[in-house]
């Protein structure tokens, strides 16, 4: 396991009746990094677990070290688990003269020597070619489906935050048998986002907002603000990544008209930001 | 100029002032392609035009043989003009157990020796990615903006056939400055398609139909109907590649509710299957 | 198995005690095909199973989805099983800019991710040198020997349709302890071939013509009815890969100078075309 | 210019009558880097200066992605100027399971596209044969000669903080004409650094302690104690890379036993850290 | 130019107006190779002539580090003249558990940093399709034809030693308009052939014994006494490669048979070597 | 084992019980080397143990076609056993356009298709780094501490023959619990070396000189002489590797001031070799 999400790393290792192999990952005084694995990795199957947050670039670098480390230590097989893989939002050319990170971070996964990859949620599906070898893509759809069936849906409606990129919301609906709308999304910078109408029906119904990753929470505030306005019933969050970076957390905390969050743990919440309403 | 479309290479060479180089490709008697280019290419730019119509295997295989010959025959630099790259809808995997063709084939090309690609209006954008040299990905966003300003928008709506691929519908109205609506559609097999409702205002208004691809019209040809039976205005069905296969065009030309269809030339449309209403 | 010799696939998985996995091959309606393999592969030795018959580009764009869907879906080893190879023919420059289209494709089919290949009777035995990954040359040459060990060969000869590419049938003379002759023989198209005449003695001879395919048959015909026109005794056509593609198998049913046709299984013979004399 | 050395960057650009192009380097709330070139580089020479300064990882993978920008834009060359390569101190395994860094380093920029790479005084300078793109390794070792020949070194020695890596310190005292002589250094941690004795002559002498780089500065501060106790003259600190981390600029400021710090500008040095001693 | 054979390298230079650059190849007392190439090579094209004589594994790891050090020294191209490829003659697994060396170097010249290659006549036209870079195979047929229309060819016939490989001779043979014959030919051992018997028509003929290379001269000289032994007329051995290893000048010099032996310059041939008959 | 130290091989395959498998190697007419594998690898782990003495061309070449040929046999892995790696020396660019061997001959074994390589005491720890495959660098360090810790050591030092590469003499002595010096090497040429002082306090005291390899033995030689000039007590050579190249073993066998010779064994020594202080 990277530094990146122990926690994980430990409920997975449990789950298998397994154990957790100790790193030391050492930071120099010129700010080098340098990883060395706790225990013989000569003709074994290694699995290195790291999830990108914050800091996103050491933990990519100290995950690279991991997998070079193991492979030049001849292990038998090595896979990387990336509950969650953040640079999968860099996934075209939106702009001339940029990288497309998430092709540009797979390339270096493979350089380095890894044999396999297990990933969660991309932010496209398409993602998934970018990677050069065998990669399993997991989805949490399941577990929202399991999870939204315990409630009394019969009044609900999926909303996603975004016309554009409202398929796996309209997933979810089919899958839970109800119907789907979305807002129609402007993204200003990186922060700030306008939502400017929603398209489909969602006056006095239960409203469940479904996207892939909550970051600073603006689409999905924005969104709550107007569904609120719009005189909705109950609303729920939901997604896979909650990041919850920069004001996220404290935003979402005052937001009476958001009746519950639902998120999985491919990135740790630390103590602080968990907040009542969580799931 | 590979065989697949050679009226739009003599376009490209009379707008470039250049010619088309000759290309002979022969079939043997066990059915083996053979390719000869006509001139030598020591030392000069290569550009290669194909579009992956059908037989498009045979057109692949041509197009990685003419790669492999004039890299082989010392060219200096090959470019790949691909208008229509037709595996970009093999862009995820959506089965276990599929190939992601839209990557396999660019490495194929890599492999083959391909320096650089130019393509237009991929499926998904991020299909971008999938390409390992560098790749200039064209739009004909511009090419329609510039076509529909033509006309009186004053009452009219974009309308994606499908909510789960609406981002260039979108993107269209918003630079029309119109709205934007969507079909909720469900794919049961290759050529059947449901849209089970429209997502959005569209009654009374003039609708403009907007689409990556038209290849059975399945999708486009069910909206119509939807469409003609909400009572709606003026129907104009637009997109970029015109493929046009099976029952196609016979469809469209017993649709009476369809006022014009606007394409792009990235496919060739034979005579026989050009209708009064195309531009 | 791939698509071009379901019954090769059969009589192997026989053999071996074991079984055809289905393969489902679907062709979208813009012509692109797709595969999906029938069962897990994550861990297994995978043997691929396609002979490079008609279509020969369909069936190589096949096999090479098959090899990334088996790699990309974790599949231990990937073993490609190719009876005839046909692009074996394109195995040098005999004109300036050409593909040599023989190492390409297996550089492709190594890009795709294969580990191993098996492959028959190459048309060159340099032919295997093209394969980057580890390859075994199979040769019909035991079977051969085995075959005519059965008949009188006291007054026999094998001839060689050309001069140039002899040696298999001085190989197969040597074994049988009987003289070797050649045409020598002029191609002038992929169809039209000239013999102009034969080297060494043949007269009042039985006579084995011997060649690793036979595909139009122009080759084989010519020579038969010169030695017909020579006063030979019996003539038998053998060769390992039996093609038989246009005009051949009408072209040798009206032979009547011809005695026995000897070929392997290594290209599918649909009934309509199996001959009297073929073994 | 990455953005980890723009006054450097400057000053090429100025030296060479050219300017540095802007690039623009954007964190987003899930903490991805983002970078794009800030004009058109199509067939242009590209030039990337960046220094390993903390924090590394970030300036690393800000890198790569700048390489991988040019590369996918098309330009035609692409060199990265390292003055300070800091993983070159990963260059042995000089413990089990670990990464030689200054490899994997070497190997994730060829990965991502760089064609040419210019550093200084790696620290061994087998590093050099990490990089598998062409690499010219400067050295500082003129300036050094430059700079101390304009002294009266008639009583001077050169002294290097570690025998087993002494070789720049003999070639520095062999130009100027002067005797070498080395502690004999053992590191504890990263950190700690014992030099138990000086090996040669030193007792009343002027000395030039000379090293590659200063990071924490343990070992050349314990050295100049250990000078200082032993009753030499005048004590010079060079380098080439003046890291500067941690304490060190504190500790060197309150030596008084140390006359002078001579380094060059690799690594920039911020205001504050400054101390009135240094060239 | 490497060290094999400078005379051809100052002719080459002289044929193009330039110089040959000096090279500095040392052996160290370990007996290892170093190369220094004596100019500049930053931005230039750089040839390397290179012919395969023994040593052939020092001149091929010399070449190897010449192709090395104009690469790490940024060479524009680096193109490599092997007039003689030893090597083409291991081109099939004639045995199990060999390796195809042909394949072989060729893939460490690709790995070394060779862009282009050129070579001559390689021992089957297959071997071309060994080389992954844009490679020349150029051929000395003309010259040949050239030399042999200034004889009386009336009665003439061109004869290969070896059925299995007689397309050159059967090439040739056309272009000059006379016929062709070939032995059957069975190698023992590397230095010991048999030549059962000759296949077509040579009695009372001059005879021109065409070949690729002569090494021990085996072949042409067991074939030459046979011709003798038929009552042939005049004999000339003529072929590209004069490698004339072991007793083959000795045996050649001795036999009263052949008239006259042409050879071209692929290889030295120091002057104790040279016999009158040579040309 | 290839043909460099069959002695080593059976040595190794007895400690290890299992046996050495031949190898034909053979020497064609044009000096072509050819190598097969005695018997069947498929699917098994082949160990290739070549050390890289004299004529090291020759081995070199031969030991990439052994692993080529267990490659193209189906070996299941590939491990090179390198007791002696000549190429280490050529670590580092000291001179302008030369080749980094080391790196270059590391990447051919790749591109040959080796797994894993083991090898002994590198020139330079760092070349272990220029390996792109799993390498084990092993040492003779531990077999050299308990060999001298049976000698009585209380006036005794480790003397490295240049201060510029002390590193492992320091580390023996601090094994060893005693002093460490060095000379003050400049080598001319390969053979010439001239040692101007010796670096630390060496009268009166035994001296153990110590370095990774002794070939000519110029430095350890001249060392020898400035050691018994200044008086010390006795005088004992060690290294790992015993080349023993040109004059090394008659200078040598001349110097009565040297008492001891203590060598590893991956270099075989021939008999006529062997002095009697060797151990």
């Amino acid at each position: 396991a990277g530094s990146s999400h122990p926690e994980l790393a430990q409920e997975i290792a449990a789950y298998l009746n397994t154990r957790v192999s100790a790193i030391h990952t050492e930071r120099f005084s010129n700010d080098n990094l340098a990883v060395q694995l706790g225990e013989s990795v000569r003709g074994k199957d290694v699995v290195i677990i790291q999830s990108f947050t914050p800091n996103v670039s050491e933990h990519l670098i100290e995950m690279l070290m991991m997998i070079d480390a193991a492979r030049s230590a001849s292990a038998k097989t090595i896979h990387a688990v990336i509950p969650y893989y953040s640079y999968a939002r860099s996934d075209k050319k939106d702009a001339p003269r940029i990288s497309i990170a998430g092709r540009l971070i797979a390339d270096l996964m493979a350089q380095a020597g890894v044999d396999h990859v297990m990933t969660m949620t991309l932010h496209s599906p398409q993602v998934h070619g970018f990677f050069s070898v065998p990669t399993d893509h997991l989805t949490a759809h399941e577990v929202f489906v399991d999870y939204f069936r315990t409630y009394d849906l019969s009044n609900s409606v999926v909303v996603s935050p975004d016309i554009g990129h409202a398929k796996r919301a309209s997933r979810l609906a089919k899958s839970l048998g109800i119907g789907v709308a979305a807002g129609d999304k402007e993204r200003q910078t990186d922060e700030t986002v306008t939502i400017s109408t929603i398209i489909g029906d969602v006056d006095g119904k239960d409203v469940i907002v479904f996207d892939d990753e909550i970051a600073t929470g603006g689409s999905v505030i924005e969104l709550a603000s107007l569904l609120a306005a719009r005189g909705v019933g109950r609303i729920t969050l939901a997604c896979t990544h909650g990041v919850f970076s920069g004001p996220a957390i404290q935003r979402l905390a005052t937001m009476e008209s958001v009746d519950e969050i639902v998120i999985t743990n491919t990135v740790p919440i630390p103590a602080h930001k968990r907040l009542p309403n969580m799931r």
